[in-house]
């Protein structure tokens, strides 16, 4: 039986960063010459990163992405590379004179670029913008001879519909469907896509390698977790996730179809002979907590060492949105890269310290205390010109939070760390948050993680090793930012609160169908209104990392300035 | 002569503001019907307000649209009403469900909708995302009868292209085209659009009536101008910029073409007779420092009564900066809604209180003088355990500035108003702004505004009436964030600055390009870094007005984590 070597090189690339995406191509194009692969697949976009957003308005960032393919073409020896870069197109333009630009596939091999593939479908939904640059391919039901075996080549989006330019390609004799991505993780999105792929090779009943990116990029987590799957839609090989990976599989092809197109020569180096080896053992998906908990790390990781900074300052404040945070951030910097400061007030539980330095003490992070009350003393000081007589309210409790953000903002002007903003999705939903107090910094890795779920992932971390004290899970939630004061005096429990925001936020489902459903209709129009008034303060958060369908941020854009109430 | 009394509506409308809109739209209908108009248009999607954004996602939202338009096609009488809506369309939906609506222009006369056209050409490009929601219209060629008079009708883009729908219009028969706008204001736009649209006219020998949007809308203001040109390309009215108006026109119709293509029938109610009225006098545009003043105006004005903030809070720091935007908030709300407060440090001149208390006299405003010396001490001390034995540094110098955002969120909190952040164009390009300190805030009125714009917009404003101080024009901008600062020890001058950042920023010039042009290579190089590497402070700004063709915010997408450096 013919078979294909298809190698794939799972890597972290870095948007912007052409000279390194290059040369890590490079070496695995090396890589893929020493295992005799025919074919090495390489990400979406790898020579640019993945999204490069509006850097593709800039024609030297064009021009230097091409240099960079030139460069990988010229290396090119036997294994035929297919890689992801920006092609200039000759589409029509806006007036604005954009989507002029192709995200393309190349075919390189004996020192040239062969072939060139323009990406068809271009997603333009949920966190990605791609008609903002791009005109989508034509011609993309051709295919491509390698080694005398028809392929199809394709990108991301255009294998999602199940009659997209990979059914064409197999409908005129491809053999296998050569699919190269940059797909981002949403919670249970690996299973969905090896679903779709196992049904869109068996439908076909051609082979198909899927290779996707891996790494974080701002708000996005890409998980890689490749795939090959048979002619029968059998799984073949799953790479793991998260995490880089250099693999090859044999891969049986189907039979050859006896009138099929002719297909655009790449390279007639034959295919290897002799029986094919075995697939690697493919890695097992993580189960659900395992698998969010390492797309935090993963997102909060990147975000870091892509951006250069040594170190993170967590405010440690005693409960378990800053404990988790300081915890995500030690398995993903190492624990001396962490800084928890813990800032008391004479509104602080005694626990909320004493939790905080067992917590520190357990992950071995470095920790301080710095009391705040003379802070807060002499603000109230300088606002009595204006304060006198008025009553303590929502003023001076937001002015702790933000005593607390301009501390740890000082400790990272001062010495170079990043501030972790420690906010869940279900505070930020409905505001239950301080702007520049606990909001403050630049990043926040719970951002997309419902308070009821953040308990779900301490939990099965300190099943690997208990570093979250239990009196800082057990303890009901409270911002300390007034006598006796929890979150449930301004907002339902977050078991009432989570489903109703999931709904809402992520599914759009209007007031009445949540209602129709069973929740509370005071408590939901009460969510619904707050959702609505606190978009001014989700606009200018620090970005975290997107693990549901639909995180805040670029995924969710709503004008701040709306009169729209979903009560009716 | 054949003559079409087309009477126009520029309104003032508000995203989400359904019931709002639809009753500001069937009284200007009765108005209509009162001066005996043949038609009466309203803005691009008038009833939802513009751009709706992700609201459109909800099933909700657009059902509440469509309601708004049954009702409002009830109350239709005589006149044919063209009025902008969101359509549901039977369109290709992507994986996600969506783009199953169109931007849409309903024809309505005699109790009912008559007639719907779709927009054909959607933006997707700068500021604008109509590919994420829309599917392009079909059959945009036709034309509708109204009186015997063929007519086109079309949605902003549509006209933009030379041979879009509009022209195709024309060659069916259409004596005139109607185009309804949400065409957002950069600086000189008006021009470029009175051109654009006088070609229009007198390239396919029709009338043409276009009616643009009025108002504030988080980032975008819409500027009205609403223009009539007769098949000549001769102007015949021109509408106010920002203001609203509702106008008619009664304008000659070009002979009808002998083999035009039939029309679908809208209304046989005859066309006036008798001859016609003259047009009323055209509105003379502003001069361009008016312009775009009024612009800061409208927007800041906008964004703080649509969403309900009693007044404003701005932080009087004697520089030209905050007394520009104290001015802008005064014209723009009435002095009585202007809190003006100076937070003085040991490190601020005399000039900066004193100079703050004349703008506020001058301005009429409220005044305080909070000093934060206190404050900053004891910042200090809590910082004394980890910042001992350390140099002073920008640590010290953005708590300052962090200790002033605190304040002024205080008063927010405490007595309801806006705060303004201050900062212009030219330091958020740089990073030269404190995060949650002088960033702070709901608005950023001067956020599109170089500094040496500013300066001609305060003198523009000192010529009405002086209410600027010589000496807060005059001092040399300064930080006060430590003895004798100025900004130039940080920056190039703003006269060297503003332009290199004009071209990177808002031309998207490479490095090469600007130095090629005679800019300097090492101040070059060293202001686009300084630009790429500030993303993240941008991430996290207020909102503020664009006035140019590239503003920070959704206009300009760039990722934070990037590693491209245009210094080849």
């Amino acid at each position: 039986m013919d078979f294909m070597r298809v190698a794939g090189a799972q890597l972290n690339l870095e948007v912007g960063n052409i000279d390194g995406n290059r040369d890590r191509i490079v070496d695995a194009m090396a890589w893929a010459e020493d295992v005799q692969a025919d074919v090495l697949m390489l990400p979406e976009l790898a020579v640019t990163g993945y999204p490069p957003e509006d850097l593709l308005l800039r024609e030297t960032f064009v021009s230097a992405n091409l240099a960079a393919l030139e460069h990988i073409a010229a290396r090119s020896e036997d294994v035929v590379t297919i890689v992801g870069f920006v092609d200039r197109a000759g589409g029509a333009a806006d007036d604005a004179g954009h989507r002029r630009l192709a995200n393309a596939a190349a075919l390189v091999t004996g020192g040239a670029v062969k072939g060139v593939y323009h990406k068809a479908l271009l997603p333009n939904y949920g966190v990605f913008d791609e008609d903002r640059y791009f005109t989508p391919g034509t011609r993309c039901e051709r295919t491509w001879s390698i080694g005398g075996a028809p392929v199809g080549v394709s990108v991301c989006e255009d294998i999602w519909l199940p009659d997209g330019p990979p059914a064409d390609q197999a409908r005129n004799g491809a053999r296998i469907l050569l699919n190269i991505n940059a797909s981002p993780y949403h919670r249970g999105k690996g299973g969905e896509r090896e679903e779709m792929l196992a049904t869109r090779a068996a439908a076909s009943r051609v082979a198909l390698a899927y290779l996707n990116l891996v790494g974080g990029q701002d708000e996005l987590v890409f998980d890689g977790e490749s795939m090959v799957f048979a002619a029968s839609g059998k799984l073949l090989y799953r790479a793991p996730q998260f995490v880089e990976q250099l693999f090859w599989v044999d891969v049986p092809l189907p039979p050859p179809e006896p009138g099929a197109a002719p297909a655009a020569i790449v390279s007639t180096q034959p295919l290897l002979e002799g029986p094919p080896e075995p697939p690697p053992p493919p890695a097992e998906p993580l189960e659900e907590e395992a698998e969010v908990y390492t797309a935090l790390v993963t997102g909060l990781g990147d975000y870091v060492r892509k951006n250069g900074f040594r170190e993170v300052v967590v405010a440690l404040s005693g409960g378990i949105d800053s404990a988790l945070t300081a915890t995500i951030a030690a398995d993903a910097l190492g624990p001396e890269r962490v800084w928890g400061v813990t800032m008391p007030t004479r509104y602080s539980s005694s626990g909320s310290v004493d939790d905080s330095q067992d917590l520190a003490h357990r992950l071995g992070i470095r920790f301080d205390v710095l009391p705040i009350d003379g802070v807060f003393a002499s603000f109230l000081e300088a606002l009595d010109p204006v304060f006198a007589g008025l009553e303590h309210d929502t003023a001076e409790e937001n002015l702790q939070a933000r005593i607390r953000g301009a501390i740890t903002m000082a400790l990272s002007n001062k010495f170079g760390g990043i501030v972790l903003a420690t906010g869940n999705k279900s505070e930020l939903a409905v505001g239950y948050a301080t702007l520049y107090g606990d909001m403050a910094g630049g990043y926040a890795v719970l951002k997309d993680v419902f308070k009821t779920y953040l308990y779900r992932l301490a939990l099965w971390r300190n099943r690997r090793s208990e570093v979250i004290p239990t009196a800082i899970i057990d303890k009901p939630p409270s911002a300390e930012l007034r006598p006796g004061q929890q979150d449930t005096d301004s907002l339902p429990p977050y078991d009432v609160l989570d489903p109703i925001l999931e709904r809402y936020v992520e599914w759009d489902w209007s007031v009445a169908q949540i209602v129709a459903a069973g929740f509370d209709p005071a408590i939901t129009r009460e969510v619904a209104r707050m959702v609505d008034r606190n978009e001014y303060k989700r606009r200018q958060a620090a970005p975290g990392v997107k693990i549901t369908t639909k995180a805040f941020g670029k995924d969710r854009r709503l004008p701040i300035t709306n009169r729209f109430r979903d009560d009716r």
